[in-house]
């Protein structure tokens, strides 16, 4: 593939993680950059010579040698952005959310599908060590049925300017969740606030349900005093905490469960019992989940595979997110998703 | 007070703990036992000799001596227990939840106004030294306006036959709630199932918003890995999180907060800084908060004083658990809560 | 065994403790109690009808059907009281520590032996499940060669009026170690000081060396803000945390290890590389450790064993703490150890 | 002193992480660099282009524009090459341990007080906020008289072939212990073992008597299966927790104390109460520590000022690890040190 070129647009907070890791990965020949800010492209050329500034987005539409477009720019741009790259006939990476609304998502998708183009969106944690292991977990049957999923992400950091916590951290815990249950919530409920900035909702408690009885509650801030990063996987033969915070010890499996007994004293009253078992915390690899998403992006596109995280998996994340944004505003009231 | 006697109905799992207290603080002249099941009697007259088990509930409520009467029953028999109780001219204490609808709770506390007698429910945890402190915090403005609340009471524990998670561990936090922000939510739903035992709900997220704005999530189950009891308190001057299965640092007051900034350099654009600041954890006194309740309760009695977890205390929460529970049958539907 | 009884030495802090669990395993006919303070035994019986105390030691000594004798006195009164014990023909428990020198623990072993008594020391540690495993892990060669283990024992407690904290403390981790590895090091030396009470050591630093190479740090204090109950074991294969203080989760196996590498490139460097693997948490039972002792002796009684931690357990505890503290008193100053 | 150009030397672990810096603090016209691996240079000259590799050491040393010169060698060269640059007239900062043994370290001071050049030794710790702040703590008075100090820095990390664990890792315990006390400790012991390669000790068990009184034990390996790097001061007063793996509540003050009363029932007996209160985590700054360092160095040298880590501080780390060495060779025998 050196053949051919990148082109990466918006350098801000993500873009130049993206393009540490392009450059790293070192598999095509140019790597083309535009900002509208001149300010961020100075300052990333100066950490990294090898880039090519361009002085505006059409330089990257038009340079035919360009086949992948890698867009980190604020969500409400991102339609318009892949958009233009995919009806130049660019491969389109998005940094999630992939678009802010479902229409977008969908168009893109029928944009992609005609020119057959990859379409890929940035859900990282998808590609993380931890995340692949839950997967795997639960594919092998070790948890069970899953019960329910309690998800927490909460800490005092960076108050985006441009879109709510949910859009902002409830994403990944979406795009986790359905990696996880590869299947859509059928309700949706949320109540959120906006205390700091009006308009821009800083804490949300979202609930899910599933067709097949699963709960799901995800709760996000950006104004809690301490850093959390749990979710808590109830299955009926194990349960599964994954502490991202941690740097050992990431994943616990536990082996607990609960049997439903007949109590002969109490003719046919029922007698809960629990049994408590070894914990195991599976050993993960150190690997950066960006350099392995975005080889993952040049591998789809050069033995034209469909990415794992494909536009689909970008549409089903801003639908839900739309579900729980609607539902928020209607203070909880239940939204039904369809399929 | 040693010139009248108590009477104890129920002796399962909490009566023993509140019997351990009524003999440790002293103040009646009897003590009289009543369970349904004969080797309870047996076995706690085996430890606390100096009590008296009677046949039958009438012994207790017909003894004229007995001016208190403890209720530590399963919650379906509150109602029943305390009415007579109450029409028998006895004051009385009754384990939480005060009883299981609304029309029960109000009904106790007509008899017990009408007959000036005292009537008051067993929400432990409002006589802990923690949640008094945290009361104490709040009141004194040192969090500044409580924007919101997550709590979380998850375990791998007991699970009841008789009750929901919500009947059984939402009460507690709901109580807790109560006395930290002394006003009704106006808005509650709640997803929930019943995973081990149909119709007996064993996990359940409830969220509440207040009409100030102010949002709540409850998380409560009875199968979790981990064993967690925390509650984030999160002011628009400071933050606070309490943790009960600490024994020391249980509660923690973080100086952090978020500034809303003029950025001169966007033209207009606000930016958000973040101070954080020192980290404090008062002591708290070692007393059992079972023993300050059931204190309180005598004195009440004595010195004609409304107990602080009086009947309309009982009732708020019950009309709380009422409103989970009614939207998490109705799949997670919004319920309006009068005031 | 309900032919004979049992008689009880000391009702201070520990002998409840023990009076309680001799109660529950319900083995003996009678149960003779004696103490100096008049109070501590008028508190006992009043909290446990079925014992008998008596006015003086010797009523339990005269006494032809208590065939086994528990003592839990201060240490230094162990000697005395054992010795009298054993000289009329009763089995012997004795509290940690068996004595207070070498002297005296060699001279009850001999009296035990000539007289075909069991002599049992109250190493309560030794029979706790996390011990067990522990010794478990190791004999079956999971963790290979012992490198070295470092104990932790510190907390803001009760300061002994009697003996020194490393007489008090100490003593467990000691026979720990000696259950661990069942060898006696070679070399011992301590540094501590005496910071509240002049004469009475409050904090110590212990460092013992094994002919094999092991080492091993015992940290041990009445001082410490903090309470930590810590036991880190570095072997060639695997190693282990024992941390006595969590309820879950007390001991974790880190499948770890270090390889050495030649490496090609620097001409007989060599290089080390790191493996690293899961982690494990094996469940434990949940019993009384000092339930499952006191049925122990009871049982090498009736069936005539050697009990698990006889005079020599107890002896070799008393030699290395002999040892640590002359090593205190002189500065440092190595002692070498005889076995 | 844009007027004037650096040298720096070494470019493996440390260095460039001096370098980073040094660009950073952007203080110097021009920065040589020397490594004897060609490759070193390449790789550092790719990420930061401003740079001047240099040949040989000489050239860093004749260059007369040159006036710093930031040793980052292993340890054994760091004489040769600081007194080479002193003779030539340069200020110079070795990186920690300054030397290898005292008559090295003791020699460099003589050289650099002879022409009144700055020599400064890179204990990184001791410009810490954390460390400074603990410093503040202590000569405020608030821990009281310092009753004693226990350290851990154990972690299964890099295993230098160069030096030993002591050398290594407690190194930084011994100069951040030398600044929070300033006062050479009088009797030091160590029991050590070398259990992956012969010859280089692993792990060490670290033994300091002050004259004061005060005990200090540090506990060093590289073969831990669980990272922890933490500092218990107990005082008189109070007591502090320093624990550097945090990135809140990196340090605690606890409003602990021990008081001795008079127990008046018993006759003169005393009677240890313990209070317990509050306890606090002071806020740090953010500000990376070898940024600070490099600067204070920059400083000293433009304003002739006596650096706060200058060679006596350099001195007493290496006297105090020759002592430990030696005593660890010697099986724990204790070294008495002189000031």
């Amino acid at each position: 593939m050196k053949n051919s070129s990148a082109g990466i647009v918006g350098l801000g907070y993500w873009g130049p993680n993206v393009l540490r890791n392009l450059i790293d990965v070192d598999s095509f020949k140019d790597i083309y950059c535009y900002d509208v800010k001149q300010s961020q492209l100075e300052k990333n050329k100066k950490r990294y010579l090898s880039i090519n500034p361009v002085k505006k987005y059409n330089d990257i539409l038009s340079n035919d040698n360009i086949n992948c477009v890698f867009i980190c720019t604020p969500p409400q741009t991102h339609y318009k952005l892949a958009r233009d790259a995919l009806l130049h006939g660019k491969n389109v990476l998005i940094e999630k959310p992939m678009t802010v609304n479902v229409e977008e998502a969908e168009e893109l998708i029928k944009i992609s599908k005609k020119r057959s183009l990859k379409l890929m969106v940035g859900h990282t944690f998808e590609y993380s060590p931890a995340v692949e292991k839950i997967k795997e977990v639960i594919e092998k049957g070790i948890l069970g049925d899953i019960y329910f999923i309690s998800m927490t992400r909460i800490n005092l950091g960076i108050h985006r300017k441009d879109v709510s916590v949910i859009w902002d951290l409830a994403t990944h815990d979406l795009s986790i969740l359905f990696r996880l249950i590869n299947e859509m919530p059928h309700r949706i409920s949320a109540v959120s606030n906006s205390f700091i900035k009006k308009g821009l909702k800083d804490v949300a408690f979202i609930n899910l349900k599933y067709r097949s009885g699963t709960i799901v509650n995800i709760n996000v801030s950006w104004l809690s005093p301490k850093k959390i990063r749990e979710t808590i996987i109830v299955g009926s033969k194990k349960m599964l905490i994954y502490d991202d915070t941690k740097s050992d010890e990431k994943i616990k499996i536990f082996d607990k469960g609960v049997d439903v007994l007949k109590d002969p004293a109490s003719f046919g009253e029922y007698q809960l019992t629990y049994r408590t078992g070894d914990i195991m915390s599976p050993v993960l690899e150190a690997t950066e989940p960006l350099n392995i998403e975005i080889s993952h992006f040049i591998d789809c596109v050069n033995d034209n595979l469909e990415p794992k995280t494909d536009g689909y998996c970008g549409l089903r994340v801003v639908k839900a997110v739309e579900a729980a944004e609607r539902s928020s505003e209607r203070d909880g009231e239940v939204i039904i998703v369809n399929d």
